[in-house]
């Protein structure tokens, strides 16, 4: 097989950048090691960005998105009884999308067939060569059978643990990392939201974050110490321990259900730098990971798609090789600000086993300083909404 | 001898209290450990905020600072070449002045005779008693004569070393800490400024600040390891480093010469809570340090200050006791939102020995995202120039 670009994984990133390219009328194919099915199924993100929703709109694949998404004007930070609104909208004039990632991607893959964006489900062994070339392929197999997918650029939009980031040579790239000592037990249930903004709470016991994904499907999460199993929290115990964290007044609206899903989540901060290497480019998980809180992951990877995309467009319709040459330092420039405010905004709301009483009194003095200065509030609510392109 | 306050401590705190009070008809007294000659000469902070000014305008005693100071409309933040320029005047409408703590003690000690402020000098051996009576005293030594001080409130403004704090019982309060591991070398020199503001600058080699006192006389800081002293830095090696710290271009513009002073002073952030017990009050230092990112030592000294000279005002001359109940409560509050200023750009603008790539990568991303975004901008000018009272 041959084709102009090879997409490993089909992620949002990979999803996105197919329909791009396809749009553009440039050959790709997306491998994807899972089954359509599992990937979706798969429980993820739900807060898109103006830079996400922007690509879903100029691809069309939109209308469900805003038929069933909640467009948000604002989210809640809460320090035991405190609830401070940050009013995105009237801060920085523009909204969030709540949908999820999961339908998202639904929708992506919905309109893959008839948009000709091919996509391969369950390979295997998916094996990079020749990255330092301008002629790299691909070698996987599907159904028992050995298969070479030739391209004259390879994508690696293959998460964390995918092989594209694995095929840069040792030395080339640098890596910059930092583990969280605690994770995010979350639980997924057909149950109406507590608060129509979502209510990230810092709390004596620890985080907790009251988020949804409809307007009768709700996400909680909670910080638990990294030794701790789904097993430690059957559904109740969450609950119980999500209404003593989010508060009395919150918790009295909180609707409780069973689990559709539950799973402990590790918090990591890493980047890989750079982001492109011969004629392989990394794109969201693969390159960066931030924490969830603030909800960027899904959103880099867009704007990484959104800086690629362009670039292989001009490379391809154009002979312009000055986007892909650009890619890394520009993705990566974005991405370093996302890191940074996801960092922060973990920061400020988790409790860390390490912290002094000190530590705690600036948790609490940057929420006093939020709750009184509208340019504090300005500066959260803009990363929020998305830092511009 | 009695009086209705005795202060503890003529630096600027004592002494803008002392004149405050008497300026209301308040009888007051002020014990100072060290000679006159000694409290006038010490070389101290230099960047006054619209709080502190505003006193010395209300006491009439800024003829000389309008005269001498110098009001900046803003600041530099450096990392390596970059220089980011923050536009107080432009964000905030305000501006800060530049005039030397030293100069303002001064203006406040000329002016204390005349206003009939009695200050004692050279006191030894100050003693708090009954500060939980309604009946408090101080004893002390002067010329080798045992003396005793009655008064109705004690106000410590005797900075972090002094017997103020100490007087209040073992488990009655809470204190918070953070030591930094590294301290602050400081010049002073006869030369003119090297620019027409404060560059703050963060460097691979650790931190530098390029300050003034004036026109003629400027003051630079490098961040030191504390194992290091004086003996170590010569005047030369000194000015070399701070020539490479602060770049090239800011470099060709210094102008070397002796120093008038050079200390070490280490770095360390410090809240006793609560301000007041019983009849004692403390102000300033003896409640509170900041690491001097930010100049706001002195300003916090004022602006606790004017809570509690409008509250010892009512008190005496309306029986009103609200706002002496109340100042505690109100100090703090502005307190530590200056500790979460100075404890931030601290930690923005050093290095620490013990930060990994990712942090420092999160220091770039900071200043990365500070040069872009005006509401960033805003947030640290606001902080700047001074929270509202």
């Amino acid at each position: 097989m041959k084709t102009q670009v090879a997409i490993i994984g089909s992620g949002p990133a990979g999803l996105m950048l197919g329909h791009l390219l396809r749009r553009a009328g440039i050959d790709c194919v997306i491998l994807e090691r899972q089954s359509r099915a599992h990937v979706e199924g798969r429980i993820r993100a739900g807060v898109l960005e103006r830079t996400t929703t922007d690509i879903l709109d100029r691809l069309g694949i939109n209308s469900r998105m805003h038929a069933e998404g909640l467009p948000h004007d604002g989210f809640c930070l809460a320090d035991g009884e405190r609830l401070i609104h940050i009013d995105i909208a009237e801060l920085t004039g523009k909204q969030v999308m709540v949908y999820g990632q999961t339908e998202m991607t639904r929708d992506l893959i919905a309109a893959a067939a008839e948009r000709e964006l091919e996509i391969l489900w369950s390979v295997e062994n998916v094996e990079l060569h020749g990255v330092d070339s301008e002629k790299p392929h691909i070698t996987f197999t599907k159904g028992g059978e050995c298969e070479r997918l030739d391209a004259r650029f390879i994508v690696g939009c293959d998460g964390f643990h995918g092989p594209s980031r694995r095929a840069i040579p040792k030395g080339v790239g640098r890596e910059f990392e930092r583990v969280y000592p605690f994770g995010w037990l979350g639980i997924l249930a057909d149950v109406p939201p507590c608060h129509d903004e979502l209510i990230y709470a810092n709390h004596a016991r620890g985080f907790a974050l009251a988020s949804m994904r409809s307007n009768t499907r709700s996400r909680y999460y909670i910080q638990v110490p990294l030794d701790q199993s789904v097993e430690d929290w059957p559904d109740e115990r969450l609950w119980d321990e999500l209404a003593l964290r989010l508060g009395p007044e919150v918790a009295a609206r909180i609707t409780r259900g069973p689990a559709l899903e539950k799973s402990i989540a590790p918090l990591r901060s890493y980047v890989f730098e750079p982001m492109r290497h011969g004629s392989l480019f990394l794109a969201g998980d693969a390159a960066h990971i931030v924490p969830p809180t603030g909800a960027k992951g899904l959103n880099l990877a867009a704007s990484d798609i959104s800086y690629l995309s362009d670039g292989l467009i001009d490379f391809f319709n154009r002979g312009d090789e000055r986007g892909i040459d650009q890619y890394s330092e520009r993705a990566l420039a974005r991405v370093w600000k996302s890191e940074r405010f996801s960092w922060s905004l973990t920061r400020l709301m988790h409790r860390f086993p390490d912290d002094t009483p000190f530590d705690r009194r600036m948790q609490v003095a940057e929420l006093d300083y939020i709750a009184s200065s509208r340019a504090a509030r300005r500066a959260i609510a803009e990363n929020y909404v998305g830092l511009p392109l």
